[in-house]
């Protein structure tokens, strides 16, 4: 067809149901028409429900890096200690918020194909007990690894530090419990998992963690990076900071509503079926994992080392343009080592991944790879 | 999800493009609105090139069923010789129409399996050399077969016979040259291999049929079975019979669109790949393919025979709720014989093509029938 | 803007709303795909509703005109007497079809500006006991005029005939009560009131109705014309007599959602008040209203004399391409006596109307004619 | 009907063409995918032509008031001397920015129903040669007037200072001229005069202001605040800075489309004529315009002064909820003391200039204010 990709599965945004674009397409409204304020605040309840918290809940109205970079801009105060925890280039790249804000930057970095270990933190907390904020990736898409967040804030919260966690990737596609496990400010992008559009960054933020924004010597207000804004003008008073992205709330209200429907243990299940259907035929088509190990493996997207002899670029180009599926390279300073096979929202079904793993075969076989015949496809149907 | 079945590759209605529902949710316009004449001109004229004809081309509003019968009530005349070609459940109902509009039955019947020689035509031509109407299906889809139209056709026409053929499922998706091989009345669905969604029959009509609808001692006019009133009112004076469906032609229009931007041969070759890839799945899953020799198969459908064991609705239920893939049964005294996978339009992929085998070795596994694992998407991709 | 134009006020098809363009835009669904099924039945629930009635119901996938040559098709006994009642050139056209299938037609023709006394259908029955059949327009769109047919239906009934009204442009609209007042066959096209697209006719059928389809010596069956069709194999079987219009019926079921949640009182309020501001507005422009009588004007249309020295085809195209507002001529017999403002669905609103005065201001006085100006606005919203 | 509002005329966001809604209802694609690469891009050359510069012109992917504050963070070293002109709520607040990223705060303030003098800020920068950035709001929503920034920068640009315009409401309804009138950075939001939905900021940056924002002692990069990582990612790498608003970018290329099928002179006149119908009826009325002189007003929105006796609440939510027409009240400091009727993008229009103008009639009347009946609909259509 003349619309090529007939697949989109990367690394984000990826394919979105149709339910979500029809909803979309719903005529802009003011916002402060009575009808989007139910809407706007009925997305909200919906949100809170599949970040299972009970924190306040907030869509800041650009990319979910405008909610990262907020997270950072709204709570660090100069000087603060900030351990940043390094696992693939977004968790590295965080660590530039911390000084751009002020912060002390402290890191613990390991190669971007492994997870944080908790026993690191924990001694860098017995190192530096005044650490006052933990910033960390959960699932770093990147890399498609996943970090042990349930075990990594509750050691920052033992030492009254706050956590932000990027929880971009992997909140409606794998278990996140930011209320119990100790998340103060939870960072969601909408076109992961949640099966949305690009265009939002919804943020869940704990009590502690205003606190510490309104504690700052000067707390930051007026700005598109500010969180409080978001709590004194809208939450306590009704008045949006800024004019909100109407369709675009239109469109995460659908995703989310859809995404309740099915029940999150559904959706988890849905993914993790995709998630290890796809491992299975990368691994009998004789490819290797990104991934050091496959117990750090996140679940919405698969990275795959780039196979010698083939170039990112060649890959991808013959996979979208020859067999319809757009896939993802690797990010950063991971370009050209890997390659990704996002299976998140929509497109978290096992049959998409038989589709990715078949233009994959026949990509690589005509890239000149010796890839056994109908191995990944096979494999991968012997798993669901 | 919640909105399953996630594909749907039927004998039609199947999935659309995403380009066509957004065509058809334009803005409904008055049908005299110079702006509404401009597209269903620019309709007509993409549906000529699609059709590959020269011959006057109308779109009835309702759906192919309608443009069939109106081929019987326009042309036939009471006591007309018509010889009606039996190879399945559409070409024996045709029948029906030719008595109920008072045409003398005359029929070719073969098991629903196979198709019709050219010979037995001759033959009958021969034995009936006043034949008026021959009628015929191409793309018999609920039988998987395909009828030499291209040779059938021309032996009518030698005896000055009227040719209807139900092209419902073959235009846009294989050869069909109405003006070459003597197709008088062209019946089309837009629901199959042109990618739109039901509620239109899309008719070619020459000119020795315009002259035998005239010829008829009462002509039909005033009838939503009347073709004669798009001729003389339509396109010789540019009002409508009757309301259009102003928001079907937007999405038959993009159909047409979509379908001439990739190419009519390109669209060809790709229900080929699609129905080639079909058939050795099947084979290769141990299953039979229901038309007696791979010659006589459409490539719109592939139609198998209903494994020992597996009833009709056990699989087709299975294989939609659990597995997301909806499929079609047989269709009139076919039912319970066969089950269909459908592989038109947008849907002509092998992509598609392994998303269906997939799902349906899963659930013949689940219904107990032995099927070697991954045998049917591997010789399926191996095809591609 | 390019798009022109922005405002469609015609006797049909009229703008629908946003809401109902984003549900026929859902993804095309096999029609026996289980979750079509369901939507296809809550439609036909949603639309007894509508047409207050616990008379079957059937969605016939062509436009409304279907539906009324089916009635005549599907009940008319060569032979029977029927009466037909000619108000405008729908009434009038009616009685084709009459003839069309056998009956022997009477008829009351009144001018067409008038609509029918009941006292002349009393009279009628009494000269002819044994008239089988009534037809009647009941908002008689051509000429925006009302026929009584809760006076009318009654006398049928009493003499045991079938009732076959042409509700097309009026259910949805205005009071109808098919039950109450011995409607057997009620054709209601969606494009009207009820605010969707068209593509359908919107058939309730009484089992007087069905009876005397049953009875006749050759019940129609298997053909697009026949009613029996749907109720032998649809509503008894669960079977469609062809493939269903699927997206159409999205239409029509959104359309009807939106109908019921704001209530049918208040619907036919709306239109009354945009009928009451259009005419207070025509008539203060010193036009001179159609219908004889304000008593016999239907609330979906109004019909208006062409002032002296218009055309037709100025008057609507200048309308249309300078002031963006598209409405209708006249029809059939009436072509260049009236032209009319449609103000039906969506468009039922006094805003709306107020937009087609201001329009037609403009345009009357750029082609010469003296309109007080801002007359017909202020007369409009005086009645608001 | 249910879905109330049926008009939305407010200082935006308002109502946007179905043609724009549909186009954001396109399947988002991955933003490397090459396809969306060649939207984007041309999404680029359209704004180009709407902004009328040569300048480079980026699409930040949050509301407008990134682009603002993103303007001054890129621009401002601290130390900078900064003019800020505060001719309302808009202009006022800009100042915040200027102290927030370290510059020295000069003011020149009007009441908030004028506009600034040219002579004033050449007094001022006569006084303050150094001046490094000038900001100024081109067409200030929340008083619906306008500044003369063709007068304005240039003489910034004679004293080599950087000018941010914010002409959010501005480009696309009235001239305006960046490359001539000496803007560096011309800020526009989708969401008013361009007809798209709110989510983007829309900037062309010139190379003065790439020089200043290079030439800071720490130019800001890698924040969504950076101008800079669009200029050196985007346009000299081809990588975007953050995942963009892939739907988004459809929808402002659609509605940049269709603005430039209109023609820029088209659309201007239509907004002029929308905004002098508005006012005719605000005065015929009886009601006082806000600005201070009809010279000063710009054509995007008429503000005009709350009748006594009237609160802004009852006004709006009875002009919403019984007549249908959802408007603006007042923003920060002229809450209570104004209203405005949006007139921008589609809803720039007479027609719906009429429709909110009844509505208002209608809603004065009922809470007691004297109107005098259809003097203001008149009054507007007689500048039509």
């Amino acid at each position: 067809m003349a619309d090529l990709p007939e697949f989109t599965m990367t690394g984000g945004p990826l394919e979105v149901s149709d339910r979500v674009l029809r909803a979309m397409a719903r005529q802009t409204m003011y916002h402060y028409d009575p009808l989007f304020l139910e809407l706007h605040n009925d997305t909200i309840d919906k949100l809170k429900k599949i970040f299972q918290t009970k924190n306040d809940l907030i869509i800041m109205h650009g990319e979910a890096v405008l909610g990262l970079e907020a997270a950072a801009a709204s709570t660090i105060e100069p000087g603060d200690k900030c351990l940043n925890l390094a696992t693939g280039p977004f968790g590295k790249g965080y660590g530039r918020h911390v000084t751009t804000f002020g912060g002390e930057l402290l890191e613990i970095e390991v190669p971007f194909n492994e997870s944080i270990d908790p026993e690191a933190v924990r001694d860098m907390f017995r190192a530096h007990p005044d650490i006052k904020v933990l910033s960390v990736v959960h699932s770093e898409t990147p890399a498609g690894t996943l970090n042990p967040i349930e075990k990594l804030c509750p050691i920052a919260k033992e030492h009254q530090a706050i956590t932000i966690v990027d929880a971009v990737s992997s909140v409606g596609g794998m278990q996140c419990l930011p209320d119990e496990w100790g998340v103060d400010i939870c960072i969601v992008g909408p076109q992961k998992c949640l099966g949305a559009p690009p265009g939002s960054a919804l943020v869940s933020v704990s009590k502690d963690a205003w606190q510490k924004m309104l504690g700052k010597s000067e707390p930051l207000r007026g700005s598109v990076l500010s969180m409080l804004d978001f709590k004194e003008r809208l939450i306590d008073n009704g008045r949006f900071p800024y004019t909100p992205s109407v369709n675009q709330v239109y469109a995460v209200r659908e995703a989310a509503a859809q995404l309740l429907e099915e029940g999150l243990e559904h959706a988890f299940a849905r993914h993790r079926a995709a998630a290890l259907a796809c491992r299975a035929g990368i691994k009998a088509m004789g490819l290797e994992l990104w991934p050091a190990s496959e117990d750090i493996m996140s679940t919405c997207v698969t990275a795959v080392k780039m196979p010698d002899g083939v170039t990112d670029k060649a890959l991808r180009a013959m996979m979208r343009d020859k067999y319809g599926v757009m896939i993802s390279g690797g990010h950063g300073d991971l370009i050209g080592k890997l390659f990704r096979i996002g299976h998140m929202g929509k497109m978290a079904g096992v049959s998409y991944v038989l589709v990715a793993l078949a233009a994959l075969e026949k990509t690589l076989t005509d890239l000149g790879v010796k890839v056994p015949a109908g191995a990944g496809v096979s494999a991968a149907l012997a798993t669901a």
